[in-house]
């Protein structure tokens, strides 16, 4: 269940290959936690007030002119509005580069597998009873997820080097809702689907 | 002017700091001209059946598994279907990280000159009469832009160095509308405008 801004503190796990929707205040401190090492969570984060405006990988790398999002980082909107500060990260690495896996990813890269609506109809079914359709799901911020990036551009998805109980910290700068997902492709959690943990402390 | 398919081969020069939306039909093949060499141009694909269909760079890193897209490469849509592919290139390098320049990156990076609307505001005109809307544009691939990418993740929009007569040719894959800009900002063409030359041959 989407959860409410103002209420008691709230923890929560979303379970392999689910997702969920949240609501934020401003302030509030949203944790994300590989409770079991080696996973990824797929977050959107959307206007509370207007779900036009969304987080945009390209701002973000405008604004932070670094591909690399860590302690200190600031995750921007279309709108070139800060949407969350990262205040805290003991992840090796998140990617913002890639789109959540979808039934399209899964028979490109996994052919023989069964296909899976993946984080993109995970997300899809969390947003869209706050506005967002799936034309407008954009590049995720991939935490956890590891994708390096070779000199010559060559991109690739490594398992997570992520141990158990990593986590990362956001502080919502504006209202928002956010999806989050435990990830369901193969290649971006080393092909053992796990759950992710978070935790929202209530500014207010 | 907006172009229509099926017209006679077409040229055309977008003035410094301007935009223009053209039409592709499938087989079509699209040349854009630095005629100067150091200018950049944002080039959004939209659907022509259906503006919810746009270009994507989660998708394109996807699929093409790197970040340097050049002859061979394949430009994809949010829907996980390509829309261009790239047949002939003689530049140095594009750019499909960073997003339009915009009124609020000028105030950004240029706080001492004045605001412009940038390819942002230029690829909103030409693209609004074909439905989409400023919060739709997405990362647009940046055509001749020399951003670098240090091992860190650090990211430098360094002067474009193609020379002049440069091009790049991208076959159309599906029916499209294509908005095509001059560059505005001065980081992405050395601080001096100028036009973009582009032609069409069309395919029937």
């Amino acid at each position: 269940m989407p959860l409410r801004a103002g209420a008691a503190p709230v923890t929560g796990r979303i379970a392999p290959r689910s997702g969920t929707a949240l609501r934020l205040a401003r302030g509030d401190i949203l944790t994300v936690i590989d409770p079991q090492g080696g996973q990824v969570s797929d977050l959107v984060a959307v206007a509370a007030s207007d779900p036009g405006e969304i987080i945009s990988n390209g701002r973000t790398f405008d604004y932070e002119e670094t591909v690399r999002l860590t302690t200190g980082s600031r995750l921007w909107s279309n709108r070139s509005r800060v949407m969350l500060t990262v205040i805290a990260d003991t992840a090796p690495a998140h990617d913002f580069l890639l789109t959540p896996c979808s039934p399209a990813t899964f028979r490109h890269f996994y052919p023989d597998k069964p296909v899976h609506r993946g984080c993109f109809g995970n997300l899809a079914e969390a947003l869209g009873p706050h506005g967002v359709t799936p034309d407008m799901i954009p590049c995720a911020f991939n935490i956890f997820m590891n994708v390096t990036l070779a000199p010559d551009g060559k991109l690739a998805v490594l398992p997570p080097e992520t141990r158990a109980g990593d986590f990362i910290k956001l502080r919502a700068e504006m209202d928002l809702v956010i999806g989050l997902t435990a990830c369901s492709a193969y290649a971006s959690n080393g092909g053992s689907f796990k759950p992710i943990d978070f935790a929202v402390e209530r500014a207010g």
